[in-house]
């Protein structure tokens, strides 16, 4: 089976144990060496060149012939492939059926191209294969997530010299971990704050050792509810229905016409809750970088309220977080140090590989009140991270952000932060100057909204009677639909689509859904002529389906702009 | 910053745009693309050879040493470091200092070496960077990733082609998914079976969307209980708490002699609740290869009275799943297609890099109980896997393991498990053969316990009185302990310790705690003679201590055997 790592046409992989352990083993001989370090060679190099001469983003395949390729689900009981075929299968199999989501014409989503080293830096992780669950599967690891964790923490809170020296490798206090992605981020914040707002009290044990029901009725309360944004991200609901207060009771706060929580209205609502009585509000979310539109909550008025009531208020700054490193743009975020929990995604904006999550904490002692222990690992008192974390066994995600740290500094992280700022403006203005395009939400940070929509119909929606608005809105609705899917399946280049409220980002319009076109800029490589091609394709394909090329799919009420 | 790749001396690294911007773009001139695969050659080589000739397990260093190294908390605002100087580190700073749990002599724990070609796999995945949330930023991945999950499926339930045909591509039901690792898979299944048990009554709406409290005055219950293993993993009572039953209402089934759950409790159990009256049994949870011990519950007497009962029952295969590939100890899984959900590990005995869980359901639509669905992406009736899992942005490990089932094929998988499973056997009898150790639970898979116990005081433990039982076991208790501790910080071999009840593993005995060494015999390259140096220093380590050459630290109760 060492054949399996060749590139020779050895006859005949046979499985015997010899063969087998070989895998297993470092290669000896520089011959092998040689094959293994050419595929690396391919990995790094031929499959970004193959992507850029033959994808662009991606093949114009249907998802069905896709689909019909991968059916058989016999699991093969004889090797079938050397490594060297499976090589020769991702550039041909695999690649060209993926998504270039590194393509500097991908901006629809969060997810974009990663420096290279990144990849050498998986590598090493892999290579080590270490388990931050426990010290005796990690050592260092483990002493290296509490520091690369405090090092975040203080980009976050700030704290004195005294208080990172007290908690930075303290194995009783914790300023956070590394979670899988940003809804574990959140889901353990919840959990936190589950815990303490139902904690023990007189022979009640605790929500997380008696379960919901007997805490509810040891505390006196029908119901747990958590405030959030109406832009907060899906996930919060998720973690409303995983732990058991019930996605119901996850409720939507309100936007202004520029997609922030309405604090007044927060205000409201609590006190609303207060004089029900019976109903205890378990935590606010305030948004840092709405998935939709990337807007950032007013962290300094929500974190007012949030002290005066005694309420724990989270911080998802999956997306908007690394906005810290930036000179430029880190006031927006003000006030986050107020927040008892922030959640932070490594596989967004701190440019790491799928998926690397981040949640810290405030209060070092906030994670005891999620603690386990077992008999053969984590013992009490032991630094073994997974005492604390939803994860058991978890990868070293941290020796990837320890080292992006040293090879970039806060201020190259600062410069792409930067950048997608400041091109998202010039987007904006781009898009506002063109006949064909609306633009919906301003950015904040480096997401915008925009939609197709004529300048004729814009003046005529400015004047037009509420049912004729919808009407035409309807319409709109279709061609962005229609033209985002055309544009997405031409394989060209990538805007997202989104459903938006039409009479909170239209004031004064009456209630509706717009569907509106999404960019995230996050890719460095992304300019403003690239995103012009994009509009220019747009353009394109709102001739074509004017003049018919495009079928007209949906229920249309209105003809052609 | 391009610097940054190279290995060359360049001074300083300033981060300018043109710079930064480099290292997200494939380098074209051979040179720095030279440096870039040499830094992989150190990676796949030089990391190993450094390893096997300066480290052997783990350096002899305390962790109070490297955690003084890790106190700095400041993040650095200018670059500090190339990818070259990152991987000097690597190798000068960050692996003396991990455990090499790739060892041979690495016995301790459910981690272990890897195949060389999982690096690669792994760096494909990080270089494709796709995110199986959703199908715009996956595309085949997530397709791909419907075909491992139905083959797996398949080799536990074995349902018909007919079946798979329906299943694999269906964009309606699923089969499974990958999840973070072991507890993930839990959680996922413990969600399931909470919602199915508390769904939709009446004018409630399901615990999912009302939560616990609503959910038992809807169902008319005061709570719900989860009856699993005394042996069970720690994650289900974690599950318990998370999902708001409270950890509490996780109840442990007594087991036999041979760390199987007791049939005949379980029946009484469920009979005793039903008597209660107002408690829901959720859910069994039957554990192939329990952590500690290694021993598969018995899944074809569990499975009947759960189907009698009308009870969800969880298997949580995360260690014994791939047990099903070995053509010969298959059989010991016999009923594993009777549960209605599997957990599996990614990372243990498939042998793929940290982190990889898996789970899987019976029952096609039963991830129904747990969908999501958001605007912009994961779109009702959409391909999108990020509707019906926990986690949101995933990596593709579908495609880590689809490649390593072609190279390697079920059959040298399944050669992996056989010899696990009979080098384990292999040392029991070595252990029972010296005077030195008296094995404690034998083993079923490849995972066993034993501890040191000299003959003479094995023989008097037999006739002995219940007090000089608790003084002897004691004094054993506090030698392993000890011992233990010692061998793993001497940093040549490692085995783990943990403590199983007195009274269970020896019947007949007092009621009280026995610490034990555990072995778990995963390594391909682990050997007999290795285990036999093991034994070997232990031996040493045992006269070391009797001659006074190990101080006692504990509060011994009576003196050396």
């Amino acid at each position: 089976m060492r054949e399996a790592m060749d590139s020779g046409r050895g006859d005949g992989v046979k499985g015997e144990w010899s063969n087998l352990i070989q895998v297993f083993t470092c290669p000896e001989d520089e011959a092998t060496r040689a094959v293994l370090v050419h595929h690396m060679r391919q990995i790094l190099f031929e499959l970004h060149d193959f992507l850029i001469q033959n994808v662009g983003i991606t093949e114009a395949v249907s998802l069905k012939k896709i689909s019909d390729r991968c059916t058989d689900t016999v699991l093969n009981r004889e090797p079938e492939k050397r490594l060297a075929d499976v090589i020769t299968d991702v550039f041909q199999e695999i690649a060209p059926h993926a998504v270039n989501v590194a393509s500097p014409y991908f901006v629809g989503h969060m997810t974009a191209a990663i420096p290279y080293f990144m990849v050498h830096l998986k590598a090493i992780v892999a290579a080590l294969n270490q388990n931050v669950v426990k010290l005796e599967t990690s050592k260092l690891l483990s002493v290296l997530e509490k520091q690369v964790m405090a090092k975040v923490h203080r980009l976050i809170y700030g704290n004195d010299e005294a208080f990172y020296r007290e908690h930075v490798q303290n194995t009783h206090t914790s300023l956070g971990s590394f979670t899988e992605g940003g809804t574990t981020a959140n889901l353990t914040a919840l959990w936190v704050a589950r815990n303490k707002a139902l904690g023990p009290c007189g022979t009640f044990k605790g929500v997380e050792s008696e379960g919901l029901a007997a805490a509810y009725a040891a505390h006196g309360i029908d119901r747990c509810v958590v405030l959030v944004s109406r832009r907060c991200h899906y996930s919060l609901r998720k973690c409303g229905g995983i732990l058991g207060i019930g996605n119901a009771n996850i409720i939507s706060v309100p936007v202004d016409g520029t997609n922030h929580m309405r604090v007044d209205c927060l205000a409201e609502m609590i006190d609303g809750f207060k004089k029900e009585g019976r109903v205890k509000v378990m935590a606010v979310v305030a948004v840092v970088g709405t998935t939709e539109t990337g807007n950032v909550d007013r962290l300094d008025e929500i974190g007012a309220i949030c002290r005066q009531e005694g309420i724990f208020l989270h911080a998802d700054a999956a997306w908007g977080g690394p906005t810290l490193m930036s000179e430029t743009y880190a006031p927006l975020l003000d006030g986050i140090d107020g927040a008892d929990s922030v959640a932070m995604d490594g596989h967004k904006q701190f440019y790491m590989p799928m998926s690397c999550g981040m949640i810290f904490f405030k209060d070092p002692t906030s994670l005891d009140a999620v603690a386990y222990n077992a008999n053969y690992i984590i013992r009490k008192g032991s630094v073994d991270l997974g005492s604390k974390t939803l994860a058991g066994s978890r990868e070293a995600n941290c020796l990837i952000l320890d080292s992006a740290f040293k090879i970039m500094g806060s201020r190259g992280y600062g410069m792409l932060i930067d950048h997608g700022i400041e091109l998202a403006r010039d987007f904006a203005e781009e898009i506002q100057g063109r006949d064909l395009f609306q633009l919906v939400t301003a950015p904040e940070l480096n997401i915008l909204t925009y939609r197709i929509c004529p300048r004729a119909m814009r003046e005529e929606l400015a004047t037009a009677s509420p049912e004729r608005i919808l009407a035409l809105n309807d319409h709109l609705n279709e061609v962005n639909r229609t033209l985002q899917q055309e544009q997405r399946e031409a394989g060209n280049s990538f805007v997202s689509r989104t459903v938006l409220e039409l009479e909170t980002v239209f004031p004064g319009s009456p209630t509706g859904k717009v569907v509106v076109l999404r960019s995230v800029l996050m890719n460095p490589l992304t300019t403003l002529d690239i995103l012009r091609d994009i509009l220019d394709e747009q353009e394109a394909l709102y001739a074509d389906w004017c003049e018919g090329a495009i079928p007209k799919k949906g229920r249309c009420r209105v003809g052609k702009g």
